[in-house]
């Protein structure tokens, strides 16, 4: 679909400059530009390669000289990180399925689609399920027994939502991602080795070996608005109650959520990210990519971490963490310094050994 | 389905006391209960929300005073944990699906399905495959060619178990587990830069870039009785014989087993956990989330490792181990402690340095 | 099917010796040996088993005295390792799927279709498709609106192409694998937490919480020749741009690409390793299980990763690294080597402040 330059603009609530009625049928980076593509150029080391390309429009930074770029239209925005997503979600052509339920799809008799649903061709709906109006259930998607999607969902292909999950409204799942895995529970006949070893701190006593019993999840997954989740992430049913995920929550790809866990509001959980069972997290946390957390810990409001982390106790909100173990961002710094420099200081510190040992051996 | 609290704790050999003919339908945390639901009181702390809830009974813990508690009828476990097992297993109210085989289902004529088996909808079961009596292969999941899956195994949907895999008795598989992708093995034509890399422990040498040829895997994949694999775990060929999972062994989420790995007997794996090529681990083995393991090592019976220990070399039975690289937890501990007060040791030695040297200046 | 010994030896460009003419149907270690395997005894301490199998032949080092280890026939082969991919080449019986086009696959009328392709049964190929001659799609695989997927493709049971991926030729793919998933990638109306964090390195300032709004991805994924992927590993499509994968390169389960990363020809990223957004990464890497890589960074041509390693900041070319942070190995080990040895340093420096102090106090 076309737009203009000033159609663009008005949309993003940006300026717009120039030959305002040309149109625009995408975006590129500007090497890769062509006459109807808006070029990205929201910072002067990206404009350099305008030439190379054919845009005749840009997205330029606040107080760039456009015209002297070649353009013959531009648009500039305040902050043009943020205007990235008006524009994109502007041109976003979509998965290219078509709409109404395919026949192929397996939906039971009793499953309650809302108004303008769409099912792809060989999706599974389990008896009483309840699609809310608009929703895309994706094409070789699976909707539990008496699980519920709210309204404007999108499933991609693949996706596997368990029996009983309750999920808000807007909804976005990436290929398989699953929702509503038994959680990861057992339990011996006699204390294990494991509960031991978590009391003592590494002393397994004389615990003996046994088996595992499952203890099974009652529980299933409640998540609330406007919550997306990655490709073949999987989220955990919890054990008695459900496991909760707050409204606003983005989880990315291969990310694991154990049972009974609770995570807050518009917190952003990247690639790997492991949350074991039971532990809860605050509001607007934001987890990097292969952050682990113990189980049966906090974490609390706004709190960050840096790739890698692993979270072995609790954090107070507001914290910027970073390492194995976890510590405050700086400490974790200090620490990256400090053992670059350790050998070093083993050197320094024999070397001191000897000098004050001489004047001993002198007597 | 109705329980009273006298059938409950018969089931579960635990006693009961007061209203013992009180019916229940299912299990809830105390601020959830309805005067239907066995609330979970098993620790005081759990008690105090008792009267936010509507519990008529409850289990609680030896020797409270449940009566005290406003409680009508109570059970008593003398391991609470252990006897969550039995509690969730009578009162799991299951997947809800249809029994038999699904008419969309594709089931090849050569395929033996046992007494009882359920096929969900469009799942697949390839050619000679075996099916044990009383399992349930779950919608849209996948039994390659000549696989064979023991009796009374429950797959929930989208697993995918490949040609030749062979599973023993009541196997669970949650939604997305993958068995018997192929091994993750290639060689060059010359030795390779990793070769020479680990040869040396950090030299290339003179290596020169190669491209990868695939070696392929001929072995598929055995799993003894009483296995569980999570959500999108994944688990790979052997090259020449099978990879092996023993008997209780239970597998989370997101967990990678590679070619030719041998796991030994009620060992857990979780989340995230990934074992490279060729490596056995013992039995009782309970490996914590994001712990990584080197191909081609051992790792003993009863070993435990903390979450994100990464393994790089053998580690023997018996032991608790923690860090990057894997230690023992006390040592890690200590490790932990010493490099949270590194900066204070280079500002002593600093010091010292310079006290030192201060009387030597003064000759 | 079954070759003499020396057909085998011939299609490999080995020596045979004895009787030549045996037949092989298949290659086993030596234990596991029947008259009709070739078995594997490449090193003396494999062949020691020989005499526990019923092996006629065996594949042997350069050297051996076959008749001594009691074999009829002996192939040896200079390079072993690499002649094992030859070997497995030729014994790979495969998935014993069907050919043609199911009747149960979904396949738009407007996909395109290459001599000789094969869909499975419960299969997805949507409109615009473009599937090369020879290629397999598995069962209950998805191939995406106008997506390309080369010749002599493989794709096994269950794996997801998202719409206008482009995949060059002699793709393979193990089950679950997803590429083209949106990339995660969002933005808060004002500076976010993590901005500020990443600018400052630990400190968030006064930033106030803010909900995430969503970049949409516009680009797909473009993906070389030779390339295969691992079971359940995600690719993510690009922002604007395609996210890209070089020629020869081989991506092992769990692995994550995120949008926008460029890697080259001829790596090897094995399971588990997270390679985060707009990260560039250079011909013949090879990274280790469980490292996980920065966003917008790059690795230079040959670079190799330990396991576990995480990977913070641009590496230059031809480095061998290993920890948190990665380091070059060696330095890596030397702190491995420091931090075990940490609590006598602490002491030792606790001892000289008592030694230096004494003449001071002595005074």
């Amino acid at each position: 679909m076309a737009y203009t330059i000033d159609q663009i603009a008005t949309a993003l609530g940006a300026m717009a400059f120039g030959a305002v009625d040309l149109e625009i049928d995408g975006v590129a980076e500007p090497v890769d530009a062509t006459a109807r593509d808006l070029a990205l150029a929201m910072k002067p080391e990206y404009a350099e390669s305008l030439p190379r390309g054919a845009a005749r429009a840009a997205m330029v930074w606040d107080g760039a000289d456009w015209q002297a770029l070649g353009l013959e239209a531009a648009i500039v925005a305040p902050r043009p990180r943020y205007v990235m997503s008006g524009l994109t979600a502007m041109m976003d052509t979509g998965q290219g399925w078509g709409d109404g339920v395919h026949p192929s799809a397996v939906v039971d008799p009793t499953a309650e689609l809302g108004a303008g649903v769409t099912v792809g061709p060989l999706a599974v709906i389990c008896a009483g399920a309840k699609i809310g109006a608009g929703t895309v259930i994706g094409p070789q998607s699976f909707v539990g027994t008496d699980a519920m999607v709210g309204t404007k969902g999108f499933l991609r292909e693949g996706v596997r939502i368990g029996a009983r999950v309750r999920i808000g409204e807007r909804f976005i799942a990436q290929p398989g991602a699953v929702v509503g895995g038994d959680g990861f529970s057992y339990v011996t006949p006699e204390k294990s080795s494991v509960e031991q070893a978590r009391q003592t701190l590494g002393d397994q006593g004389d615990t003996t070996a046994q088996s595992w019993t499952r203890i099974h999840s009652l529980g299933a997954v409640s998540i609330g608005d406007d919550v997306e989740l990655g490709a073949n992430c999987t989220i955990d049913r919890g054990t008695i109650r459900d496991t909760r995920i707050g409204n606003g929550t983005k989880i990315d790809n291969l990310v694991m959520i154990g049972h009974n866990v609770e995570i807050g509001n518009d917190c952003l959980l990247c690639g790997h990210v492991g949350i074991a069972g039971s532990t809860r997290i605050g509001n607007n946390v934001v987890l990097a990519g292969q952050t682990g957390v113990s189980d049966n810990i906090f974490i609390g409001d706004n709190v960050i971490t840096g790739g890698g982390t692993i979270v072995l106790s609790n954090i107070p909100e507001g914290r910027v963490m970073l390492g194995y173990p976890a510590m405050k961002m700086e400490t974790t710094m200090e620490v990256f310094k400090g053992v670059r420099r350790l050998k070093r200081l083993f050197d320094d510190v024999a070397q001191l050994k000897k000098t004050v040992s001489k004047p001993t051996s002198n007597d």
